[in-house]
């Protein structure tokens, strides 16, 4: 087994031997840009760890490693036309750098050569990986939907919303653990187990994600804080504060959310206060517990020994115990 | 063997059997659309036919012809966005009845859902066919891209016009034939055989629709004739007439390709002429022959009956004598 950051840098060094500067330049260039921003490169390395849990090289486990990577870029390009998003890890977005028809069209080759890297593998392995990859896909292409659709609607419940960050990010995450472990070729039983820990360990990231908004240190979350609340968002906490409030509070909330002042800070610190008098945020608090709890608990079912189910729970510890 | 449009019902039929209506329903609806419009399904219909050609029943090819159509579609929908096209098949485009960012995220699905018909066969084909898909849909892309680059270039040459509509046309055309082919496992000759018979047959095709867009029939082309010569697109005729002309009809040539007059009649009769008398409207005929001819030649080397090559030939000589 490897450290995070060695994961970090074996993906990093792949890429950069597999992503070549193509003709036609235009389409491949944009690639190339949005791969090299970097970010934190989770999922590639949860595909690498996995694959060393059940007992195989993480070499093996390179390109289906890049696939996700290469995938979880792609729907960054789309999405972020779709956003209308300025800026991505800082940097200057696809579609505003260049333009939205080579956003598009980048993007579409991106989805492509993500498939083309399970070409590595031989056909039964081949044909589980890429049939994993579009179940995948396409639930990560229904949950960007939601997401769309939960912007005009006032009636959104909370099981549609953990639905839809379900498939817009857990999924993805469960997905790259479970490619490991079919690489490896692990019983079909941890497998499941594997993809079961992602998928829980993604929602209480997500659901983290929504409260960090929020609540997070300023200085040390990556985002603007508060930013959700600008943006008008339906989160968990939102949607929880909602169901919480008598008939006066909850019209409040909804006229808050109902217009973005340009200075919004008298907003923001309304909000949180509706926010934790409420009880939503400790019930926010609450449901990451409890889907961090469940991801720990696929742990005890796995045949994999103890050492390894130890570096399993660290890392979602870690991944959990982020105080930003 | 079956007749085309005994192909095209099949396409049809299995077709309405496969796409659902799902939720969320935004998302699906306009795949859906798009491929209730019709369409003359040629692509889908090669592959059932070089399925039955190379000895296997159409309907083990049923679930890759409706990958290749599917795909086909997709490439529509987001090729509509950057062309910013209003109709397509006489009916309002994706874009236009819903919105980019609705056409951009179905057609995302759609590339994705064309994977997944693959997964109808066992892992060893599964391969071929996803890997065959992945080439043709890249180079689909790269030749969509050319495409774009070209509109704004004044030195395109014949070589790379040639290969702009190989990517953009035609090897979706040879690879639609070449699954018939992995489907039925027959010998590797005669796959790649039918891949050129396709390849060489799509190019002539492409042509011919440059050369009657200008010289078609109005009263049965599909299309505005004159239609590029208003949008000044530089097509095989074009090209061939700069390289045709002398200096004075070339300068004359390249104005009138600069603007976009409103009544374009006079634009259209003086650019037909010029076609005409430089001697590009000839040489567009002989490059159709001649790739029609290249087609015909593979069919000599293929090991399959006299009987199954006549229909090859019948197939590409109907294609080829639209005299529209």
């Amino acid at each position: 087994m490897h450290s995070v950051s060695q994961y970090q840098e074996f993906v990093t060094d792949y890429l950069k031997t597999q992503i070549e500067l193509k003709e036609p330049r235009n389409l491949y260039e944009p690639i190339h840009y949005i791969l090299g921003l970097g970010g934190k490169r989770i999922r590639p390395v949860l595909t690498l760890m996995s694959a060393e849990i059940f007992g195989t090289s993480y070499k093996k486990a390179l390109s289906a490693a890049l696939a996700v990577e290469v995938f979880h870029n792609f729907s960054l390009v789309h999405d972020d036309i779709m956003d209308d998003a300025p800026l991505r890890r800082g940097s200057v977005t696809v579609h505003e750098k260049w333009n939205t028809n080579t956003a598009i069209l980048s993007g579409d080759a991106m989805l492509i050569l993500a498939y083309q890297y399970f070409e590595f593998y031989k056909p039964v392995i081949f044909r589980k990986l890429a049939k994993l990859f579009s179940k995948t896909a396409l639930e990560v292409c229904e949950g960007q939907q939601m997401d769309v659709d939960f912007e005009v609607r006032q009636d959104v419940t909370i099981p549609e919303y953990m639905k839809m960050i379900e498939y817009k990010t857990a999924v993805l995450v469960a997905a790259a653990m479970k490619m490991g472990a079919i690489i490896a070729e692990t019983p079909k039983k941890n497998g499941k187990l594997i993809y079961d820990f992602g998928l829980n360990l993604g929602l209480a990231f997500q659901l983290q994600d929504d409260y960090l908004d929020a609540f997070g240190n300023p200085k040390t979350f990556g985002k603007q804080v508060g930013g959700d609340i600008i943006e008008n968002k339906k989160t968990y906490l939102y949607l929880k504060a909602i169901e919480f409030s008598n008939e006066t509070n909850k019209q409040r909330l909804t006229d808050l959310f109902s217009n973005q002042p340009a200075d919004s800070s008298d907003k923001i610190n309304e909000v949180k206060e509706i926010f934790v008098n409420s009880g939503a945020a400790a019930a926010t608090q609450k449901a990451i517990e409890e889907y961090t709890f469940r991801a720990f608990e696929t742990l005890d079912k796995m045949s994999i020994g103890d050492k390894k189910k130890e570096i399993l729970r660290a890392f979602g510890e870690n991944l959990m115990g982020r105080k930003v």
